[in-house]
C-alpha cells in the first residue's frame, strides 16, 4: 500500500469557508480501517436543495441506486458517506443496509429516510454492516460544526495520499456566495465517472432543476474529462447541496437557466469542480506525472474527446510519459485505434510547443532530443490535430508506473 | 528490456514440415537491430493465392496500405518482411519505401511488384531506409530453402521472448493437405487486430474468395480474441499464402464455401490460427499468467465479446490476477463499465469451477481461502453468466505486471 503523498499534489491545502446552512461531523465506525474516521454525517438546513450525477455502471452500488431514487425530490437534509466499503455487488442484503443507514441518519437529525443522501466507496462485494452506524451517527449528530472541512474530506479517502478541497466564491447580487467541494478518488477512475466522490456545498439558493443542469454541464468537462486506468467504478457519485441561505442576505433564488445569474454561478461550480478533479487525477495510484492530452481538427467535439481518451488510456502512451520518452509513434498508434474519422496524412502532434509530427511524418526540424528534455516536465501536455474539421476536447490523465502496479496488486489481500 | 523468456512459452518449439510451393531465406539487413537477422524473404511458386486481414487502424503503416491495394488481385509470388522498423506515419517516404521493397524484391523473384507482399514492424514514425534491402534481398533469393522454419519465426520478432511456430496437417481427398504457420507479437496487443505479424502457408488448392472467409471466420476467435494491453498497431498483418500444389496428389481445388471440405480445412486453418494466438498472448510483455475471460448469458455473442474484452483490458483486473488477489469485485466493476445489458442481480462468476457469486451477491459457501489458491495457477479463468440471455464469447489475456512497465517504459530510449 502507497503511503507517500502523490508528487503531483497541491504544495498547501486550501482553507474552506463555512457554507452557512451545513454542518458536519465525522467518526470512527469501524468498517475496515481503525485509527482513523471512516464516516462523514453532513447536515443541511430546512429547504436544501440536491442535485447529482452518479456512475453509469450496469452493476452500480446500493448507495447509487438510492441516490437515483431519492433525487427526483431534489430535498436534502443529511448526506452519510462511509470509506472502506463500496456495498456494491451485495444484492438485497446491500439494498437492506442504505435502508437501515438512512433510517438511523434520519432518527438522529430529525428528517425523513428519503431527505438522506449516501455514498460508500471500498471494497465490492463485502456485506457493509449498517449496524455500525448505529450510535455512531447519533454521536455524529451530537457535535455537528461548520468547520474545519479537513475532518470530512479525510474521512472520505481510500487509497488516496491526499485529502481534496476546493472553494470559491461570487458576487452575487452583491452578495458573496461561496462553493465548497470534496472529493476522494485515486483509481479506478475514468468517465463516466471515476471512483470517485465529490460532495459540493453552497448557499446559493437555486431551483433543483437549474442546479442539475448546471452540474451537468460542468462534469463534462471536469470530471468527466479526467481518466486514471480506463476503469469506471459501480460508486462514483458527485452531488451538490444547496442551502439557499444566501436568501438571507437579499439573493433572490435562480428558477432557471435563462436567469443571467446561472451562467455566473454556474461558471463558479464550474471551477471548483475542475480544482476537484485535477487533484483526483494529480493522485492517480502510482502517478509521476500530470498529462494533458488536447485533441484538435476533428470531425466533432465528440470524437475528439473519443480520441483524446484513447490517447490518455492507452497503456503504452502511459508508459512511454512514466519513462520520459517522447514516443510519439505510441500517440500515433493510440489515434489509430480510436476508430475515429481522422486524416493519417494530415495530422500533427506537438509535446507542448514542440511540433512533433506534421503532415502524417516527423516534422522536419523535430530533434529527439529537445523531445527527451521536454519529457523531463511533470506536467506533459500532448496536442493533436487530426485535420478533419474543428471538434476539440481535453482530457487529463497520469502517466502509468510501477507504483500503479505495486499498489493494486496488493490492495485486497 | 526483458531478455528472461516467458514462463507462459511453450515447452518445446514445434517441428514445422515443408510447405510445397514455399521457399525462403532470412538476412541481416541492419534496420535496426545488429546481430540478428531482421528481414525474410518467402516466395511462393506461381498460381499462390493469397488472403488477409490487416488493422483497423486509422494510421495504418504503408506496408498495411500496399497488402489493402494488392490483395484484391489475390495472386502472390513472394512476401518479404522486417522487424526494427514498422514504417508506420512515415508519408510519402513511406509509400516509397514499400514501392522500393517490391521493386527491388520482385527483380530478385522474377515476379511483377504487385504480386509481392510486405510486413514491417517496430518503431512507428522512423523512415524506413528501403536500399538497405538492395543486394540484400538478391542474396536470400539465391539461397532459399523450404526449412526450417526456425530462422523466418526469429526474424520476424520485436519484443517477443520466443519465436512462435504452428503447424496441422489434414487429409483432404485422401491426400495430406499442410498448414504451418509463424506469428509474432508480444506488446500493442489488442483486436482488431495486434502488433501482430501473422504469416500462415499451405499447399491446399483453393479459390481466394473461399481462403479469405475462411481466413476471416477464424480470425475471429484467435487473433481477435486476444488482447495483451489494449493498444492495437498500425501495422497488425495476418497473410495466408495457398501454394495448391498438393494438386499435384490430386486435390481438387476448393471453390467456393459450399464445398463440404471447406468447413474442414477452415477448422484445420482455425486450429493453427489459434494456437499462434495463443503463443501471441503467452509472450504478452511482463505476462506471468494466461487469463481466459468467458462470458456467457448476455444478450448477444457480439455484447458478450464487449463485456469480456471490457473484463480482460482492465488494469485493475489485470493488475489483481498479477497479485494472485480473488478480486472478484473488480470483475464486477468491469462488468459494470462494459455499458452491455447485464442483470446486476442475476450475475454469476466463476474462478475456475470456484462459484465465487451468485446472483448479484457474494456466492454463500465462496470461502476467500479457496479463491486464494486458485490464483496461484499460472492459467487463470475467469467465467461470468450475465444473466440475461445466451450469447456468449470468450477472449483471452495475460495479468498486468512491473514486468510490462519495464519493457514500455524504456523500449525506444
Amino acid at each position: 500500500m502507497q503511503t507517500d503523498i502523490s508528487p503531483l499534489a497541491p504544495k498547501t491545502l486550501p482553507e474552506l469557508p463555512e457554507v452557512p446552512g451545513v454542518r458536519f461531523a465525522t467518526a470512527e465506525a469501524g468498517i475496515k480501517y481503525s485509527g482513523r474516521d471512516d464516516v462523514l454525517l453532513a447536515v443541511f438546513d430546512p429547504g436544501t436543495h440536491v442535485a447529482g450525477v452518479l456512475t453509469q455502471s450496469m452493476c452500480a452500488s446500493a448507495a447509487v441506486d438510492w441516490c437515483r431514487a431519492h433525487l427526483a425530490s431534489g430535498d436534502a437534509r443529511a448526506l452519510v458517506v462511509n470509506s472502506g466499503n463500496a456495498n456494491a455487488f451485495t444484492g438485497l442484503k446491500g439494498q437492506k443496509a442504505v435502508e437501515l443507514t438512512a433510517e438511523i441518519a434520519a432518527k438522529a437529525v430529525g428528517c425523513s429516510p428519503s431527505e438522506v443522501f449516501l455514498a460508500s466507496t471500498g471494497v465490492i462485494g463485502e456485506p457493509l454492516d449498517a449496524e455500525k452506524f448505529r450510535g455512531v451517527l447519533d454521536a455524529c449528530a451530537a457535535r455537528l460544526q461548520p468547520s474545519p472541512w479537513i475532518g470530512p474530506a479525510r474521512a472520505i479517502l481510500t487509497t488516496d495520499t491526499f485529502p481534496k478541497l476546493a472553494t470559491t466564491s461570487i458576487k452575487i447580487d452583491g452578495v458573496d456566495v461561496v462553493i465548497a467541494g470534496i472529493a476522494k478518488g485515486s483509481g479506478m477512475i475514468a468517465p463516466d465517472m471515476a471512483t470517485m466522490l465529490s460532495f459540493v456545498f453552497t448557499d446559493m439558493p437555486i431551483a433543483v432543476g437549474a442546479l442539475q443542469s448546471l452540474l451537468k454541464t460542468h462534469v463534462h468537462t471536469s470530471f468527466n474529462a479526467i481518466t486514471v486506468d480506463s476503469d469506471t467504478s459501480t460508486s462514483d457519485t458527485l452531488l451538490a447541496f444547496a442551502t439557499g441561505r444566501a436568501k438571507e442576505h437579499g439573493v433572490t433564488p435562480i428558477s432557471d437557466l435563462n436567469d443571467p445569474r446561472a451562467s455566473q454561478f454556474g461558471a463558479a461550480l464550474g471551477q471548483v469542480l475542475f480544482d476537484l478533479a485535477m487533484q483526483v487525477v494529480s493522485d492517480g495510484e502510482g502517478a509521476s506525472k500530470l498529462v494533458n492530452v488536447r485533441v484538435e481538427g476533428a470531425k466533432s467535439d465528440e470524437s475528439a474527446k473519443k480520441v483524446a481518451l484513447s490517447i490518455a488510456n492507452s497503456p503504452l502512451v502511459k508508459t512511454a510519459i512514466a519513462g520520459e520518452d517522447a514516443n510519439w509513434g505510441r500517440v500515433v498508434m493510440a489515434i489509430g485505434k480510436a476508430g475515429e474519422p481522422a486524416d493519417r496524412d494530415r495530422i500533427s502532434i506537438w509535446f507542448g510547443d514542440l511540433l512533433v509530427a506534421n503532415n502524417g511524418e516527423r516534422a522536419p526540424d523535430y530533434l529527439e532530443e529537445a523531445g527527451s528534455t521536454y519529457m523531463k516536465r511533470q506536467e506533459i501536455h500532448l496536442r493533436v490535430n487530426l485535420g478533419v474539421g474543428s471538434g476539440a476536447a481535453t482530457v487529463y490523465t497520469c502517466d502509468l508506473t510501477h507504483g500503479y502496479i505495486s499498489i493494486n496488486a496488493d490492495y485486497r489481500s
